[in-house]
C-alpha cells in the first residue's frame, strides 16, 4: 500500500501508446506531479491511499495536448482582417498592427488570453514563436502550463530589439536564466528562410549544436515563397537549409505545404520533424501539406494551430477534427489519417519534435501528469461506439473539462483555477478599442 | 402603439441581406410566429407594447440555419465505422446495419436525436432523405423544427416498400396528408444517378412539375460515380440528368466535388442549385466542391452537414467554417467565401433551393420568425472586432443559446424546451447496444 496525491478515475483512458488502446475503467495515479501507475480502477484499494481523487464518470483522460506551433500573444489580432489573401493581410493589416502596438504590455495580456483559451480546450504545452519571449515566459510561469520558447532571430528590428545579434543575444540570456525551470523549455527560432540570411542560420545551426535545442522554423509555407527563393537563391528553401546544415533532428520546419517526393524523403533520412497547421494553411489559402504522405514515409509529423490571427482559435481539438479530415481529402482515402494517429500527432508527435517525450506526450508511468479530461456525455457525443472516433469527430472544445499540468490541475470542471478572466477580458476589451484605431 | 408578442434585443443583428450588414443595438419585433419589425432599439418604446422580451446583451442573433442535406435519423450510425474508405464504409458498415436496425421505430428516435442536436447548434430547417418520411415529419411536428421531406426514389427494397413504384406513392400520400401543415414541405428525393432508373428519374420529373416541388439528389459525389456512368451509360451523370430533362431551377444537386467547366457554366444556366457538404466530402475522401467557381458563376449553392455517420455531425456553425476554410484552400485564394458569403449559403440560399426564401432565410419584416442566438461573450470570441468574422471563424455549437422556430422559443439559454432530453439518451442507449451487436 502505497501514498499517492491523487487518483483520477475516468470512463476511459487513452494513453496514445501503444497507439489505438482505451482502456476502460482504469484509474492513473499521480504523485508528486509524475504519472505513478495506470491500473484497473477496482484494483487501486489494494494498492494507494491517495490523498485527493477525482471521477470522470463519462470522460475521456488523455496527454495533455501539445500545440507545436502558436504566436500566442496575437491573441490579440484574432479576426482583425479576415479573409485577405496573405501579402496585404500582412503588409496592410498584421504587421502595421503590430509595429504599432506590439510590446511587453501586448504580449503579457495576448499571452495571458492565449494560455486562457489554450487551457480551456486542452492544451498543457505550446511551441512559442515571437518576441518579448521573457514576458511569455513569466506569464507561462505564473499560469502554470508548460511551454517551449522560442529564441527568434530575424532580419528586421522590431520593439524587441535592432535585429538578428541582439534577438539572439537576449534569447540565450533568457535561456540562460531559466536553465532549472522544470516546464519551461528553449528553441531557436529563426523566423523563415525569406526572413534570415545565411549568415544568421549558420549562427543559429552552431548555437543550437553547443545548447542541443531545437530549432523551429516556417518553411515552404506557401508557393511564393518558393519561386521568390529560386528568384534570390537559384534553389528552393528546402535545398538552402540543406546546404546550410539545418536538416537535422533538431529542426522543427512548421507547415510544409510546397513538398516534392524527393523533398518528404530527404526529411524523413535526416530526421526532421513537421509541423502540420491545416486551418491556417486553409485560412490564408497556403497550399495542403501531404500529410498522409509525410507519415508514411516515416516523418515525425505534428500538429499546430498557428495564431489566433490565421485560425482564428488556439482549439487543438478542432485541429484534430480539421486535420484528420483535411488529410482524407487530400490523400483520397478515407482511412487516411485514422483518429488514433491524429492524437498521436496532437500529443506524443509534439513532444517528439521538441524534444520532450521523455517527459510528455503520452499517459505512461514516469511521464509529467499532463492529462487533459473530455466530457463525451452530451447529446452531440451519442451513440458511442468508440471514444476515440468521438473525441476526434464529434467532441469539440466546449467538452474538455479538467487539465492538470505536472498533476496542478489547472481547469477544473470547466473553469480556470489560476486566473482572473473577467479582469483579463477588461484588458483585452482596452487591448480591441486601441487596435480597433486606425492605424495612420 | 401596437402590440406584439415578443420584442428580442440582441447586441447585433445580422440580417443576411442586405450582405454583409451587421446591425448593432437594434431589436426584432414577432408577432403571430412572423418579424413585424427591425428597427432601433431606442425606439421600441414609441412603437411597441410587446407581451414579452427577451434581452441577449452580448449575442448576435441570425436567421435559423437550413440544413440543405440531412439523413437526419442516421444520427444512430454516428461514429459506428470512421476512418474507412467509401465502398467498404457502405457495403460492409451502414447497408448493412440500416438493413438489420432500419425501421419507424430507428427513425422516430435517430430524427428525434438529430432533431436536439440541430436545435442547440442554431439549425432551424432540415431538408431530409430517408426511409420512414412520416416518422420523421410526426417527430419534427412534435418538436416544432421546420423541415422539407424528400419523397425518396430508390431502385432496391427495404423495410420502408419494395421499390420505386411504392416509395413514390407513399411519398405523395404522405405530401398530401400534410398539405396544409406550415412547418413541412416536400421534396421528390431521387437518391443518386446510380441508384434510380432512367424511368423513374422520368416519373420523378412529371410528378415534380404537377406537384411544384423541388426535386433533392445526390449528384457527382465521387470520381467512383463518374466512371461508373460513363461504363454504363457513356456519359457523365449530369449528361444523363440533362437529356432526362432534370437541370431546371427546382433541382436541388447535393456534393458536385466532379465538375468541369462546361457543367459549371450548364448548372448556372438552368438554375440548379448545389448543396455543398465539405465535413462528408473530406470524411469521406470524395473530392472537392469548387464553391468559390460556382459562386463566381452565378449558382447557388447552399450548405449540409450530410448525416451524422460521415461528419460526425449535425452543427452548422462548424460546418460554416469548414466551408469557408476549405473553400480559400481550394480556390487558393483567402478572399474567397468571406463570412458573410458563407453565412448566406447556410440561410437564404439553403432557403432558395428548398424553394421557401419568401418565408425564412433571412431577417426582414413578413418573413417567419425563425431565429437563432450566439452568445459572442466568451474568452475564446474575444477580442471582437467584426462579429460577423468572430461567428464563422471563431464561435462554434456551444456558444448558440436561442432558437426559436415561427416565433415559437425551442431552445432557451442552451436548452431544449419541447423535449426530454434524458429519456431520450436511454433509447440512444439502447441502440448502441443493438448497433454494437455483431452482424453476421
Amino acid at each position: 500500500m502505497s501514498t499517492a496525491d491523487l487518483v483520477i478515475y475516468p470512463r476511459w483512458l487513452i494513453p496514445v501508446e501503444p497507439a489505438g488502446v482505451v482502456h476502460e475503467n482504469h484509474a492513473l495515479v499521480v504523485d508528486a506531479g509524475r504519472i505513478l501507475d495506470i491500473l484497473p480502477a477496482d484494483l487501486i484499494g489494494e494498492c494507494y491511499q491517495p490523498s485527493q481523487t477525482v471521477k470522470l464518470p463519462q470522460h475521456a483522460l488523455i496527454p495533455g495536448l501539445v500545440n507545436a506551433h502558436t504566436h500566442a500573444s496575437m491573441s490579440l489580432l484574432r479576426g482583425l482582417a479576415d479573409d485577405i489573401p496573405l501579402h496585404p493581410w500582412l503588409h496592410e493589416h498584421i504587421w502595421p498592427a503590430e509595429k504599432r502596438w506590439m510590446g511587453p504590455e501586448f504580449v503579457r495580456d495576448g499571452t495571458e488570453l492565449a494560455i486562457a483559451e489554450m487551457l480551456r480546450s486542452g492544451t498543457t504545452c505550446f511551441n512559442d514563436m515571437y518576441f518579448f519571449p521573457e514576458v511569455t515566459a513569466e506569464v507561462a510561469r505564473r499560469y502554470g502550463i508548460r511551454s517551449c520558447l522560442g529564441m527568434i532571430v530575424v532580419d528586421f528590428p522590431t520593439a524587441w530589439g535592432a535585429g538578428p545579434q541582439e534577438y539572439i543575444a537576449k534569447g540565450t540570456a533568457l535561456r540562460d536564466q531559466y536553465r532549472d525551470e522544470p516546464l519551461l523549455s528553449f528553441a531557436f527560432a529563426p523566423h523563415a528562410p525569406y526572413s534570415v540570411a545565411d549568415n544568421w542560420f549558420r549562427e543559429v545551426r552552431t548555437l543550437a549544436d553547443e545548447l542541443d535545442v531545437p530549432i523551429h522554423t516556417h518553411v515552404h509555407e506557401t508557393a511564393g515563397e518558393i519561386s521568390q527563393s529560386m528568384n534570390l537563391y537559384g534553389k528552393r528553401p528546402l535545398a538552402r537549409l540543406a546546404e546550410l546544415g539545418m536538416l537535422t533532428p533538431d529542426l522543427v520546419a512548421v507547415h510544409m505545404t510546397q513538398l516534392m517526393d524527393d523533398e518528404i524523403a530527404e526529411l524523413a533520412a535526416a530526421g526532421v520533424h513537421v509541423v502540420h497547421c491545416p486551418e491556417s494553411n486553409l485560412k490564408l489559402a497556403s497550399g495542403f501539406c501531404p500529410v498522409a504522405r509525410l507519415l508514411a514515409s516515416g516523418v515525425n509529423v505534428a500538429l499546430g494551430t498557428d495564431s489566433a490571427a490565421s485560425n482564428n482559435d488556439l482549439d487543438m481539438i478542432g485541429e484534430m477534427r480539421s486535420a484528420a479530415l483535411l488529410a482524407k481529402g487530400v490523400a483520397a482515402d478515407a482511412s487516411a489519417l485514422a483518429a488514433a494517429a491524429v492524437l498521436r500527432m496532437a500529443t506524443l508527435n509534439g513532444a517528439r519534435a521538441l524534444g520532450l517525450e521523455r517527459d510528455i506526450g503520452s499517459l505512461a508511468p514516469g511521464k509529467s501528469a499532463d492529462l487533459a479530461a473530455i466530457d463525451l456525455g452530451g447529446p452531440e457525443l451519442q451513440p458511442l461506439y468508440n471514444p476515440l472516433s468521438q473525441l476526434i469527430y464529434a467532441a469539440n472544445r466546449a467538452q474538455v473539462s479538467d487539465v492538470w499540468v505536472a498533476g496542478r490541475r489547472l481547469l477544473r470542471d470547466g473553469e480556470l483555477t489560476q486566473m482572473d478572466i473577467g479582469q483579463l477580458m477588461t484588458r483585452v476589451q482596452r487591448w480591441q478599442k486601441r487596435l480597433s484605431t486606425p492605424l495612420n
